[in-house]
């Protein structure tokens, strides 16, 4: 059995430990399956760019990655670096901290300021918000101040919250009708390991799916992947 | 019941949700508790060496983490802005992917090249080697690098391994034991909430404890936090 999902899966892999072997055979799943991006760390854009040069298959890197508690400038020069190296989408953990504390001020010109150095949408920035350390108020503001912002997409989870549930399909709702006739898009992501949920997430108006464990979605088996 | 730990504690708090009021009242269990340092995220540096500049609590702040896989001018410059901030000590963590693939000339390059940029040794620079994710070998072949780096202490842990151990006395005497007569230090970090297990590290040769747990530690009870 297969299905259509391919072309919405960022196939990730973002654990500390990954080698570089590990990231050539992501990569070569990847083409194999035509997924639509990898999603790496910085360290290895310049090494899935060039294994990737003859697919079609994006690069997509992490920026602030997990935490988001980098300085402003941290985020920027990131995302400046990556985008030398070659990657061709951006996703960039907001500052959370800054938000609980009711600075969406601050959060929405850091998204700007990222939006800014990827040449305001000509790299598409995605926006995590990591909804597990969300209450569904902070989940709106953090929602419109990404349509503020100008980014592409709103993206519900870094998988690394403790317990954390990742994309659900409510957090997925709850996006689709505050963005309304936005044009904001929306990666669900972490805790995605079967074709079921991820359908389900799709359906909810997801249409990108950021998950270790692409391969058996695909196939419409189960993974017993943790991203 | 007290007891002589508390000059050992970095006061910990890196929680991506921290808020500024979490990370003053941090400052100010540090200031009245006499901890030898705070940790926080380097967002917070600024507000961190502000509240704390009339004691004699030093500021830390964690580079490339946790996952340490980004490029290694992002590190040299994340740590040269926390410097710039007011940062005492940085707390770096090596790129393990680079080590498990054997790339040890890498991992002491960047740990040398951050040591540069905190004015060799002028700020004292902490090596997080994530103790959980690596073999006996790959451990020792870590702190060397940090001896021939130049680095002021290797650290266990970072506290975001999923499932992770943290410190333990093992990995604590087996640093002990590589470091020989060499210069170099040991922080242990991560899973420490009672003064029980902080003696424990701190026999083995741990001369800092990284920890959130660090009042229940000097009072002799037992802290349900997790880091």
């Amino acid at each position: 059995m297969s299905n259509d999902l391919a072309k919405y899966i960022d196939h990730t892999l973002l654990s500390p430990n990954a080698t570089p072997d590990q990231i050539s055979h992501l990569c070569k799943e990847a083409k194999e399956n035509s997924f639509y991006a990898v999603c790496v760390n910085p360290f290895y854009v310049g090494q899935s760019v060039k294994e990737l040069r003859t697919s079609k298959v994006r690069v997509a890197t992490v920026i602030g990655f997990p935490l988001g508690q980098n300085l402003m400038e941290t985020k920027v020069e990131e995302t400046r670096r990556a985008i030398k190296d070659g990657a061709h989408e951006i996703d960039m953990v907001i500052n959370v901290g800054a938000l609980k504390a009711g600075d969406i001020d601050y959060v929405t010109e850091e998204i700007k300021e990222v939006v800014k150095v990827a040449g305001n949408g000509e790299v598409p920035v995605k926006v995590i918000i990591e909804c597990d350390l969300l209450t569904d108020e902070e989940k709106i503001a953090a929602t419109e101040a990404c349509i503020k912002a100008g980014a592409f997409m709103v993206k519900t989870s870094t998988g690394f919250v403790k317990d954390g549930k990742g994309a659900t399909v409510e957090d997925i709702t709850l996006m689709k009708k505050t963005i309304g006739n936005h044009k904001l898009e929306i990666k669900a992501s972490a805790g995605i390991r079967d074709a079921e949920k991820a359908l389900a997430l799709v359906k909810a108006g997801a249409t990108r799916l950021g998950t270790s464990a692409g391969v058996a979605i695909i196939r419409g088996t189960t993974a017993g992947a943790s991203y």
